[in-house]
């Protein structure tokens, strides 16, 4: 573990150096809410990203993966619309977002290849591309140094409110900084809710190290939460280094650098879980005694998806028996005689024995509005994972059910 | 496909030749509603069995596995109590178990081997093991060939109402009888909710044999429903043969009286799904060019238990944008160019594009309560599966929410 001093500092994606940010809106959301974002770097920065795993990925993720493999992993902006995903559009949607690319580069005078695309809302509906024009000139023009949080409000869809982030680090004799912006009800896709996040920072890192960061980073904050475990088609990440703050981050300030990425990363994505749809309760959830941290993340995953689970924690219930019961299905190695349940303070099970007694603590315990879940899987090897997820409640359903209505 | 004269019969588990059934109630359940179930063959039957994959599978769940281990495969009764589930109880759990076995084979007369036992109901509360001794013994006394309609409300929990279906088959010159009983919720693990199944036939069928066609029956029937993508501790199916028609099924005879067994455990397995928590419509799904039938499968399973789909069939809403959504994130092969999307018989999606135009016709076909929707992969092979799904209302997290208060 690195020790390294972390201010929490004001602002989101345009908090560090050389970086400015908008958010306008340009009619693609019929509600006049704002639906442009762009964020833009003075000078060309390192850029690295993490995308969807899915075999339907939207049409800007395909661009924006082309056009970081283009640039050699430059960056110059991010531009991101809402109310529209862009995603099952066809070659027409191809055309579109390599198009948002472009009138970004000219709006900029930079390489197209060096923008980078992301879009949010309805599937299998296509951009109006002259709104879409309209809305990349208007914010190119108001692009200003505090427009971080314009940008987070564009990028909304059904996001109760926007996610932001910021830190400052010392590094040597200078400082850096890291701030960023999300947006999503999780790992979630209804046709408004991807999961979006910009970071960005002044700290000079080479690409491929950009990428390791941000690999390791997101593992453990944005890959570790879960509203109800359908990835989307246009999940992404983008990470932005320009080097604005002088301080250069090599091999050896990595570990540093990775450590200060999470910090700025996993505020975002607990947020997202907050704002999940319909959620009243963050769960953080540890899994503990696996047989490796890979089968901890299998179970945690199981545990933290399950709705009898969310339905639980949701009406406050310390119903131990289901989590033992999702942990044991969950494909991952389970010894009954060993295993354990801990909510909050409170220890339900231990080594096949239920603690019933308890309830009325435990119970006590889930009234609040963040609550802590630990289940020991009993191996006796030492795997460990930890996700963020929220509740299942009634107005989950209502929100994706009445949602065309 | 074998051509096999299927006719439905009335009654369900004691249908057959040569069985009994009773169902009584015996104080486990505070309702004072039916809580023990008994169903006896006269004579030892053969005896097949599928368990939970749960790595915390009950008590019962494990002495069912030793005795039919213990007896060869023989069996001549299954004695089954709602209201507790009889799992995560430790030591004392195992003896109750096995004392509901000893219990049955003194009433009847039998060997302890020839009794199979299963429970259902709330995890981690021990049995009142005085309550089930009496409870036993009614039953054993009440026993009737029409005995199956009691038996198979005495293992109802939340059920909304008792699952059974009969069948009568020629076969040569003589003809042989399928029936069944089963209970649950769904694929699902509250704690008043797990799967079970007892299949009784008068065919006279080896053990091996039989657990062969109960293998490949459960496949395409009880393993292709879900509620909620949740197993339970205690899930059984049983499968007796006693041979009481006089009709023997060798080899060659297999598939035709595989078919018949289908014949009865797809309504037995359509009904949990309809009688799933929450549940207003039953959803059969069918995935169409996969890559293989096993990856239809992965898909299969994916779209059906997605609370996306789940919630967007609810509110009537033909979202095709959350159905290849839900089969590309399977970790199944898929082909956005060539994938496609029919609600009922209308064409909402083929080869990469959307037939948005036609979203008011499928809109109203939804609106029954059985609904079809196929997903084809688009990959170029014929893999095909079919799953039975029903669909996530608010109503669902109020039983589950709300469970203990």
């Amino acid at each position: 573990m690195n020790v390294v001093h972390i201010d929490a500092v004001e602002s989101g994606v345009a908090a560090a150096g050389g970086y400015r940010g908008a958010g306008v809106a340009c009619g693609i959301k019929t509600s006049g809410a704002a639906d442009m974002a762009l964020v833009v770097s003075e000078t060309a920065a390192s850029a690295a990203a993490v995308f969807t795993t899915s075999l339907a990925a939207a049409a800007p993720v395909t661009i924006s993966r082309a056009n970081l493999a283009r640039s050699g992993g430059r960056a110059r902006a991010v531009v991101i619309n809402s109310g529209c995903a862009n995603a099952c559009t066809g070659p027409d949607g191809m055309r579109h977002a390599q198009a948002m690319a472009e009138l970004t580069a000219s709006a900029l005078g930079c390489p197209d290849a060096e923008v980078l695309v992301a879009s949010t809302g309805v599937i299998g509906v296509s951009l109006d591309m002259a709104r879409v024009g309209r809305g990349i000139a208007d914010a190119a023009r108001q692009l200003a140094p505090d427009g971080g949080g314009a940008a987070a409000r564009a990028i909304m869809t059904t996001d109760p409110f926007p996610k932001e982030a910021a830190v400052e680090i010392a590094a040597g004799a200078g400082r850096y900084r890291i701030g960023g912006m999300a947006k999503g009800s999780g790992m979630i896709e209804p046709r408004l809710a991807t999961m979006l996040a910009v970071v960005t920072t002044d700290a000079a890192v080479e690409p491929a190290l950009l990428q390791r960061a941000l690999a390791s980073a997101v593992a453990d904050t944005f890959n570790a939460i879960t509203v109800d475990g359908e990835p989307s088609t246009n999940d992404c990440v983008f990470l932005l280094a320009n080097g604005a703050s002088g301080v250069p981050i090599g091999e050896d300030g990595l570990p540093a650098f990775t450590e200060a990425l999470r910090a700025v990363c996993e505020p975002l994505a607990v947020a997202i879980v907050r704002g999940g749809e319909g959620a009243t309760k963050v769960i953080t959830l540890r899994i503990s005694g696996a047989a490796s941290d890979a089968e901890a993340r299998i179970a945690a995953r199981a545990v933290a998806n399950s709705p009898l689970v969310k339905t639980a924690v949701h009406g406050e219930d310390p119903n131990w028996g289901r989590l033992i019961a999702a942990a044991a299905r969950s494909g991952a190695a389970f010894s009954l005689d060993r295993a354990s349940v801990r909510i909050g303070p409170v220890e339900l099970f231990r080594d096949g024995r239920p603690f019933d007694e308890r309830a009325p603590e435990a119970a006590e315990y889930l009234r609040a509005a963040d609550v802590e879940i630990e289940v020991g899987m009993g191996t006796g090897s030492s795997g460990r994972a930890r996700m963020w997820t929220c509740d299942l409640s009634a107005e989950y359903v209502r929100i994706n059910a009445e949602y065309r209505t």
